[in-house]
């Protein structure tokens, strides 16, 4: 029964079955062999365009080490100022980088939008080599706070990413979310709309680790084998990683999984709202719910077992939430979320509000 | 048929059962999870004496984080000239150690000893902050011409190293391999013998992909985290690697997979001798077998279907082998190494010796 | 006539016999000359304790190599928002302390303060090895709006940092200007405030290039040597550095020279005040003055010759200033400032008020 | 009377009356100043094309920032095998270069030769991204060892490398000294022979502290001012460096001054020539003699107060000495020896061969 993250799921059956044959018998070494093939391929399918892809076993290196393929070490990087990148990787965008700056963007919004963000490029001084110039935009589809960028919105994000001469970068932990949550083709929210490089995160949606930096634009690639290697992810028995995302994607399970997750944390901020004195803070989209919840409640549904995270106060306005009494908490759903845990918030919520 | 590597080998189905069984269900996140726990304490049952053990999914990852905890960026390595991490991981050691060096010790010999390493130590100058001087001994276990060191030789390396204020690290890829070689305890090549810090491998001997970098001394241990995580090898699912090496450490799993790659390693060699003009290079001591082959066997042996590796010519002395008419080569056995594959081999001998 | 900064100006002949006097002869190298001791105990005296000093030759590499000092690759450097650091070093502190995060305090106020400081240690999350964790605080000294922080200011802000386990850092560009304006014991705004390493320049303030790293902590230099060296910083003429600072210091010349150099800011302000539509944004304490202009008057005095340089607007908050009517400015003195400069804009002043 | 570094001498006058009247007044900060101007001019003309110079304080900066800017941070620098850069500036390559790897060349020959670059070139395996590849030749002019290389040998040098898609890179601290032995044009032995970045160095020839990064090519010159800022190597006062060499080129002050130095070093090599046992190792081409003097001698001089500094053993072949009796020695002179030192020479060596 916890939502505490759906990195704390297990796997999916179908990726665990692939793995278990893969691995019964012998294959080439470092991501040469067949598997990692048929992923690239496939991705080439669903994204429905020419791409090259490269596997690693963590957001933290797919994220970081994409970002160092589209700028320089004295370059910046901008993203919303509740990045996960910025907020809970370390200084690992720092030393995957070799030094790039994150700079955060649209403090209290929600979410990021193509005027902040034009508006930051214009800010930030260009008095060569003194001053950082911006070089990436960096987006989370689905974002922190559980939002979605809808097609219109990240290709207007991209064009005022472009028009400035910036490269996009998209941390897609989350984004098989955000396809099930729009009902959109992939490529719309991400090739189509201008991203120039793609995280897309198969681990927190069934797989047991595997994330794929995904170049649209091949030249940007050139380098990347280098990068992974000497930071040590370019592993040896490299199929476990493109095992896991051929049969991920087969047949769209990776949506079905998604789409799973989604309705769950619809029934969960039901159940939320049906106690007294909650409030969901913004609209839940994709697979997360974030809720405003009296601080007794918050003991209450910890002491009936459910698990959630307490969240950074500065996601929302200070207007909106009265700290003293209330916390602003994150609840995440996953494919392997049943009705067990939403009934016992249901449960819960009915004796609270009695 | 394949002898290029084990690394092209799958995993046992006891490692696979157990991820099976571990990802049918939720377990906690970044390594906090009760199968790393437990594998950790294996490792203190298996070393029997106290210990911390991070996890990691590649050996480039194990061996240069746990050098960069060893010493400072400004300090030296000596590693044999042919260490694979001098030799086979780009400039890994220089980035993950933050620019560390690494300096080559005992040029043609085929394994390390004390008093080529003491010597090196004592070569290298010593005005500081101009010279760089050595922090850390690091060894391969086995070798990287697949010779294994003595309980009474790895004392020696720990005790010049140790004399000198160095600290000493082994490269465990084949760690497993050196046990079933000697009969030993594993503490008698590790911890008793002055090992400071193990990288253990089990990719190669039947994991998908799990590597331990064992911290016999916790103090060396404090900044393991901040170091894995902002190089982005912290998993998410760390279970994933604990889980691994729980089973593959269960019931002396590990060393049954070892001695049977030994072996087989045994029995290829004795097929290859049976070749006219095959020379073994160096008594073969693990799962690696050395050997020079006249050219024309070479690429029958390869027309046959079967698989090698051209080896670095300076593995030995130049008069040890014709260049012109000779090549030296290398075939690894695993854990899944089966008769077929020696039988090949013997096939093979048996037609090219008539 | 220029305003444009101090690090336009001369050097004091004092220091410049100082270094003919000295390069007219031998001396020993990398800093081990009677030169470079003497500065440094004559720090000693000036800083009336125990000490140990580097030299360097910019204030970025002062600063930077300081930082690297005083924390880990994974920690944060809290500083002001318009921090020099921050704002126009390019990734100088990224780079040089191999990846340490800088985090802007107090947006929009003109200084930093103990509340603001403690506030945002306070609201900085501490799963490690997740999230970032501050570990030293920055201060500019004086400040990177012309502003002085009073001894028991500075000493707030230590004690703030210290409780919370963090060193303290202060950029001392034109420290020298501060105890001008205090008339204070150099010791009263840094080790006896709690100060762990003052950069303090005088580049800008009568030397060629010429900064000092001063640990007031023995055991935080330990590595030093090592950092300069590694990054090209220890000079082999040593002596240029040592010699400047002997002179520099020698008899007050230091302070003289910064008396005068904020006189002339003084002057200046009230120069500028006599035009019609200036305003002072801050009180000028050491040798900067930041003004709002009138958009033509910044065209006239920009066409009578006289320098200065536009500023960062968000320097003052938004409704100090009408943008589009007005800019903001900043006037920097220095020890060779003249008279001819301050009348310039008197005469200026004269005329546009007319 | 030392002979134990050119870097212990003073400055030239010419050059200190130079930033005596340049510190004098006020100018431009960051290089954009018209002497650091007119100093890249005149490098135009010293080497009889286009050019773009930078000027930095240290060779090992210079040197190292050079590399970084020719190559990856995953590619390997070919150098002989006691380069200044990879003996005696601790860690500086790899962390200027964010991790290149020096690999030595020639081990036991006093220079590189053309075929000993190629055979190391085509030694190294090139299995991408997991071996290293060699993307940079760095010859020092003069040598290591003394040694100055003749046009004929920089072009031959330069083919090889260029022919396998190599930069190259001439460390030239005692460049001048180079010059003025073969009475050549300076472009002979670095332009027109295939140098493609030199790093002339001033310091040890008359200059305080001043080193010039030339590139051949534009292109490869485009990043580097960030570079610069972000190692802390961009003065404020960039018109120090300049000026330094603008005065020194003049008129050809700068070979002027290696010439006296060269002559100094052939009437010490003589004087030493004079005293029983003493050997001159190699023949001296600039202002170094290598001498193998037996200890006696050693202990004799160094009582006399002659100063000289012990070398690596392995500059020459182990048959070449006999090191329980004897010591290897070097012997600098610089623009600044007089006739004192090598009288003394004389003398000591006069009672000592009575």
């Amino acid at each position: 029964m916890s939502f505490a993250s759906d990195n704390q799921s297990g796997a999916s059956p179908a990726v665990l079955n692939a793995l278990m044959q893969e691995f019964s018998r012998n294959g080439t070494s470092y991501g040469t062999d067949e598997a990692t093939k048929r992923a690239e391929d496939k991705l080439r399918d669903v994204f429905d365009c020419d791409l090259v892809a490269y596997f690693v076993t963590s957001g933290t290196a797919a994220n970081c080490l994409a970002l160092s393929a589209l700028g320089d070490p004295w370059g910046a990087v901008l993203c919303h100022h509740q990045a996960h990148l910025l907020r809970d990787e370390s200084t690992a965008p720092e030393f995957l980088t070799n030094g790039m700056r994150l700079v955060p963007v649209a403090p209290f919004a929600a979410r990021l939008d193509a005027d902040a963000v034009a508006a930051q490029i214009a800010a930030m001084p260009d008095d060569r080599p003194h001053n950082i110039r911006p070089q990436v935009l960096s987006l989370a589809q689905s974002s922190e706070n559980g939002q979605v960028y809808t097609p219109v919105e990240v290709r207007a994000l991209c064009r005022v990413a472009h028009d400035a001469g910036l490269r996009v970068h998209m941390d897609g932990a989350r984004f098989a979310n955000a396809v099930a949550h729009l009902g959109c083709h992939p490529a719309d929210i991400s090739v189509r709309a201008g991203v120039d490089v793609l995280c897309l995160g198969a681990t927190k949606n069934g797989a047991v680790a595997a994330e794929a930096v995904i170049f649209f634009d091949r030249t940007l690639a050139r380098e990347f084998p280098e990068r992974m290697k000497r930071s040590g992810h370019l592993l040896s028995k490299g199929r476990f990683l493109g095992t896991q995302f051929s049969a991920w994607l087969h047949d769209d399970h990776w949506l079905d999984l998604a789409r799973h997750a989604n309705e769950k944390a619809q029934a969960l901020a039901t159940a939320l709202t049906s106690i007294n004195g909650v409030r969901i803070a913004m609209p839940p989209e994709a697979n997360e719910v974030f809720a405003v919840l009296p601080r007794q409640v918050c003991a209450q549904l910890g002491a009936a077992g459910i698990g959630f995270a307490e969240w950074y106060g500065d996601a929302i306005l200070p207007d909106k939430i009265e700290l003293e009494r209330e916390i602003l908490v994150r609840f995440v759903t996953s494919f392997a979320s049943n009705e067990t845990g939403v009934a016992a918030v249901t449960l819960a919520g009915g004796v609270l509000s009695r």
